[in-house]
């Protein structure tokens, strides 16, 4: 979005992808053309610096100052602890936020790149578990959680670091048969490596560990049946310390245990991850691993409207915390944080 | 936004406001105007149909399929589901989300009606607690919670009607000293009527209440000092039954309660208004009023797109209901549901 004194023209792009003018104007609409077409318009008006819709709003400023942000959706408190903190961090800078949520229309983020490519925003940042193909490459895209691509930055928490201080923090706890466990989308993602973190920390104090991975499209029927299935005779889980990949699963896995007679702290601690807040007064609803909601929103938003000073790094991990939350037994023990 | 085949041009409308064209275009950019000629252009336009936008556009279709969306913040877990049951509502029907939370910035939905007046958007819903005087008449405008003016549109639950349910329902389970009791801003809104319904049941039953508003200013330690003022000799609350006019509220009192020994629902029940629950499990957070966001929803998104079709209702007031969330002695009820 340089801001030349001459700017280029459809006409120059057709000439210089070698194409007609009905070829550029076709691709720039999105109506179907060839594939070879496509690519050719696309590269040429790269090369020019070309973009759609200044030259077809005619007056208006290059810069649309919005800024698309996609989401899985706002039930999950994180997701919409972190819209609030990104709708804030853009909204300082003088930009708006257009929302999309993806829970509903697997396309979303097919459209918000086409919004991009004609210029309707001026940037993406998304955190999505889609499937599809996206070409963002050189496109101001910046995601959150899940590295798209070795060149779109992508902003995360700490998610390996935060895996091995709950594994560090159930074992100074006392806990010696430790299990984690994560349910969601088979898309891998950053957040994947908190198991990874989890385990190495075990490996490190010679703890035994248990990885059990469930993805979501079951439910949570498979997670609870291996659940119920470790209760040994007596009553006794195998386990007596569990790492779950977020609080919503910590919290979960929590009522079902209770609801069995096994006692949450006494008999199993739990750990979570996300740093989960009832109301966003002073308790959590789980101890656990706090992401830096805020630094993270921030981080996304600074990458993206600096894209042209800067070349960002591919990933930024920031750092997280553990706090209690009532599922571990802190307070019985002096050591404890 | 009716497609007349020749449109109205900045000229036409200095002509029929019987002003200068530089003022009609500092008018529409907002470039500072005597009162009397911003009324005059602004009439002008709406009587010609004059759109800004769609004029500097060209060829843009007069449509932009975009609506802003303006909710205090998504930290509150009710703004938060109603802005995930907007954003579902508004993709179903083909229209995308400009989302602003009012926390950071007074000025945001200043902002927003401006977007609206040039076309940037098709419309506007909001829910806000602005002081601001806001003309918003005639614009496709969408309040929830709040009526602004007899002309604007607004949806709520029904909340006078949500507020008799809670006092009947505590009177049901056996509570005789009842307290309403509310903080949140000074800004008058529908939501103020769930203690005008508490009381009204109250009365209807001979049982005594008092009603207690806190405005958000202080914080929540004149409402933690009047609760602490409310423990007789021997530690026992002047109140049995405590109808809360959030969850958020209700979520706080029940902790302060319990810290001094209060037993909740044992000495005293308690029942919000929200129907929040932890990570949209099964769970309430308290015995509460459930509202129908996404029924608050749909029928938001319906007003405001059929702006053109039908004349709303001033006020549309949808049904809530009751449930059980272990701040009221239901299990030991049979007669209770």
């Amino acid at each position: 979005m340089s801001s030349s004194a001459k700017k280029p023209t459809m006409k120059d792009v057709a000439r210089e992808a070698g194409v007609a003018l009905g070829t550029v104007s076709n691709v720039f609409n999105n109506v179907p053309v060839g594939r070879e077409y496509k690519v050719k318009v696309e590269a040429a008006a790269r090369r020019l610096g070309y973009s759609v819709n200044s030259y077809a709003r005619g007056l208006r400023a290059e810069k649309t100052y919005t800024v698309a942000v996609i989401l899985p959706n706002m039930v999950n408190m994180f997701f919409a602890r972190l819209a609030d903190e990104l709708c804030q961090g853009l909204a300082r800078r003088g930009y708006r936020m257009l929302l999309a949520t993806t829970q509903f229309d697997a396309q979303a983020e097919t459209r918000c790149i086409q919004m991009l490519r004609q210029n309707m925003v001026d940037g993406i940042i998304g955190l999505t578990y889609s499937t599809g193909q996206f070409d963002v490459e050189g496109m101001p895209y910046v995601s959150i959680d899940r590295v798209l691509s070795p060149t779109v930055p992508c902003v995360a928490s700490d998610n390996y670091g935060g895996g091995m201080m709950a594994a560090e923090r159930l074992i100074a706890l006392g806990c010696r048969r430790l299990l984690f466990l994560r349910i969601g989308s088979t898309v891998i993602g950053e957040t994947d490596k908190r198991g990874g973190g989890f385990a190495a920390a075990c490996g490190q104090h010679n703890v035994d560990c248990t990885l059990k991975r469930f993805n979501d499209e079951g439910g949570m029927e498979p997670l609870f049946h291996f659940l119920a299935d470790s209760v040994e005779a007596g009553g006794r889980l195998a386990y007596d310390g569990i790492f779950c990949s977020t609080d919503s699963l910590a919290h979960q896995v929590t009522t079902f245990l209770r609801r069995r007679g096994i006692g949450v702290p006494e008999d199993v601690q739990i750990i979570g991850y996300d740093g989960t807040r009832i109301f966003f007064t002073e308790e959590y609803v789980c101890s656990t691993i706090v992401q830096p909601v805020k630094q993270i929103a921030e981080s996304a938003v600074d990458i993206l409207l600096n894209w042209h000073q800067s070349r960002p790094s591919a990933l930024v991990c920031l750092p997280v915390f553990y706090a209690p939350g009532g599922t571990t037994k802190e307070e019985v023990l002096p050591g404890g944080q």
